[in-house]
């Protein structure tokens, strides 16, 4: 057996363990967890010092050399993420529903744990523990190959998790680190059907990529997010300024933010060229279509590539729409069904753009950036879905189980 | 662009305009499908008899042939079929959840349709309008991938399903058939992310095998049932063997039907010699563990693949097991997750039993038989799925949902 197939294979075996434990044995793990994190507090920042190294010299630039910075702060802020985890309510044994049949049969519909679940992500080191965290509590073992930039720094968080795992009823075998840099190890990862019940990928599009290519285990995939902002004629001016620059400048570098601001033609005139300047003005690169240009004459032209792309950046295409259908069609051909939003004083056209627009979530009046776990009231994120199965948009402990159905009966046989 | 991309991207376009309509609208729609099926019987059965000629040419079995003929009962079957669906209440809309947050926003999670299904089936044709009466009601489109010993059926059939839509509210491009036996065609369908949502296969392991393999779109797993019987020391003797005559015998060809018979060691003397030759009576070919043996001489040995085998046939395997903890940890190395029994008069070892396996369904004292979406009062089954993401064992309509965030706001931005 290789050793990614006998860790995931021990996984297995200690999710059984696992996925029978209380609240409250859960939670005491996650406790002993927090507290092993902190007390390894130099050791962690030593091993992330030479990733850090490792990274400078290879190149890395300063943004995702920051993204991969752990220090003393940092560290308790991961501390406290996972003792937040212990707070939230526990999802596994929920019975969803209950029902009778004619026959006397009693069907319940209950909630159990995922079993196994694989991530796969990039750079930044506290998604090893988020994941832990959400997964145990959620009562799943889990299969972490993180990249081989914080290859040191997982390797000592994954150390700290499973000493506090050691003094809790948790195997610590629930818990497997794919302890390489190799390629070959995530391909393999990625069909172990029949010991991985799924994986989720966290990163960049190229890797979301080949997960999703490559993986014939269950996938969720997340995070691309090609964001719109449709400013209708009966908007109201100044919220419409308020929510295009949130959206698109609070953080450039996440899913939900906006990539394309669509207006109304009726609008564009009295609107836009302010708020292309206020735009500009914060240090946003406008793309814009040839109305826009012939409005505003000194930005760039868009082109067909800019509609569709996931600048994560401070570049912000701009489209004159004709109308709210034109707006809706631009984004059932461009949008990559992650967060619409629409601002209007009129609910009829609301109305007409929510229950048009397929995506993961669709605003009125609210900024795109609001899709997250936290923002929603979930507690936790394990990562955003833009797929249509099992969970879209935020997933918190709840889209991280499954379910059974336990039925009773008194020796009925079918006839 | 390709053939097989071009009919995926009608379906789509169509989806979008199916999510939208109303209940009633879906449901004239499927009258009007059930009444172009029935008026077209006699160009259906003239297509059925040239597949089943082919058939017999290139050496179907019996057993197949039989699966692949249709008649005049067969046809009113389907009909009947397609107008309970329209009796099923639709899914979609569905608020599931309702919340508001602290700075105002309301949140609402809706059911809404799955968008393009795509299903890879093998023999039967009345998958063909079981399908698309399930996901036209559930407000998807479909695009169907048949087997090419039911070509000529297949495509009689799309075509009268067709010509209902016409006299409907539902696009006629909906409902899309790949018209061709050619193996790419397939694999093609089973790589279009973007324009499927999700591909269902429906037929034998291989089959199954296959799309899991080559698939990037989601999948659903479906069909493989490796089940389990057990027998504890506390079992009604009567009940237990009525239950195992029912699980083997009441039909062999199916995913629920048991495997492996599993018996407490303290009951095998008294139970078992008796419950074999009852199995025997109606021709069960057994295969026992080396205690069986002792107690039942004249039966084959059970081989190691005997116990992973999902035989879909008169074969039974027989294992003497010495107690419920040996019980569970059989299926745990050997079941496919799908349908598991205890029959017992104690209900602690039962609750230890339901709790401990991990399947899509578990029963205490009742037939693995009833895994079941009609058994379950789904009204409806598009298949039983044996994975843990999204849907686990009988799949109706609401299974062939997804969900969205609909937020509606006041102006909010994020801080």
């Amino acid at each position: 057996m290789s050793i990614v197939k006998e860790l995931a294979a021990k996984a297995k075996v200690a999710s059984r363990e696992l996925a029978l434990l209380t609240a409250k044995d859960k939670n005491q793990a996650l406790l002993s967890v927090a507290d092993m994190i902190l007390a390894n507090t130099t050791e962690i920042i030593k091993s992330n010092e030479i990733d850090l190294k490792n990274g400078a010299d290879s190149g890395l630039s300063p943004a995702l050399l920051d993204r991969l910075a752990l220090n003393k702060d940092r560290i308790m802020d991961m501390v406290e993420g996972v003792k937040q985890v212990t707070e939230l309510e526990d999802p596994v044994g929920e019975v969803i529903a209950s029902w009778d049949r004619p026959n006397g049969l009693i069907i319940n519909k209950v909630r159990v744990p995922m079993g196994v679940v694989g991530m796969v992500y990039e750079a930044r080191p506290n998604v090893t523990v988020d994941t832990c965290a959400l997964c145990l509590k959620a009562g799943s073992a889990v299969v972490l190959r993180g990249s081989s930039s914080a290859l040191n720094s997982n390797r000592a968080l994954v150390k700290a998790i499973k000493k506090g795992l050691e003094n809790s009823t948790i195997p610590v075998n629930a818990v497997q680190f794919i302890d390489t840099g190799d390629r070959d190890a995530v391909e393999e990862m990625l069909r172990l059907n029949g010991l991985l019940d799924l994986v989720i990928p966290r990163g960049g599009a190229n890797l979301i990529r080949t997960v999703v290519q490559k993986a014939t285990v269950p996938v969720i995939e997340t995070g691309v997010g090609n964001c719109h902002v449709y400013i209708d004629k009966d908007a109201d001016p100044a919220m419409a300024g308020e929510i295009i620059i949130n959206a698109k400048c609070q953080r450039y570098g996440v899913c939900n933010a906006a990539e394309t601001l669509l207006v109304h033609q009726e609008l564009a005139a009295s609107w836009l060229p302010e708020a292309i300047r206020e735009l500009q003005a914060r240090g946003v690169e406008i793309r814009g279509c040839s109305q826009t240009l012939s409005l505003v004459p000194d930005i760039a032209p868009a082109n067909e590539e800019d509609w569709s792309t996931e600048f994560l950046a401070p570049i912000l295409s701009v489209k004159i729409v004709d109308n709210t259908h034109a707006a809706i069609s631009h984004i059932q051909t461009y949008g990559s069904g992650h967060s619409e939003s629409i601002v209007t004083a009129n609910d009829a056209v609301a109305e007409e753009f929510l229950k048009n627009i397929d995506a993961a979530a669709v605003y009125h009046n609210a900024s795109t950036r609001f899709t997250d776990g936290f923002q929603y009231g979930f507690g936790a994120e394990i990562g955003i879905s833009t797929q249509k199965l099992h969970a879209r948009g935020p997933m918190g402990l709840v889209e991280l189980t499954s379910y059974k159905y336990v039925v009773r009966g008194s020796g009925q046989t079918r006839s």
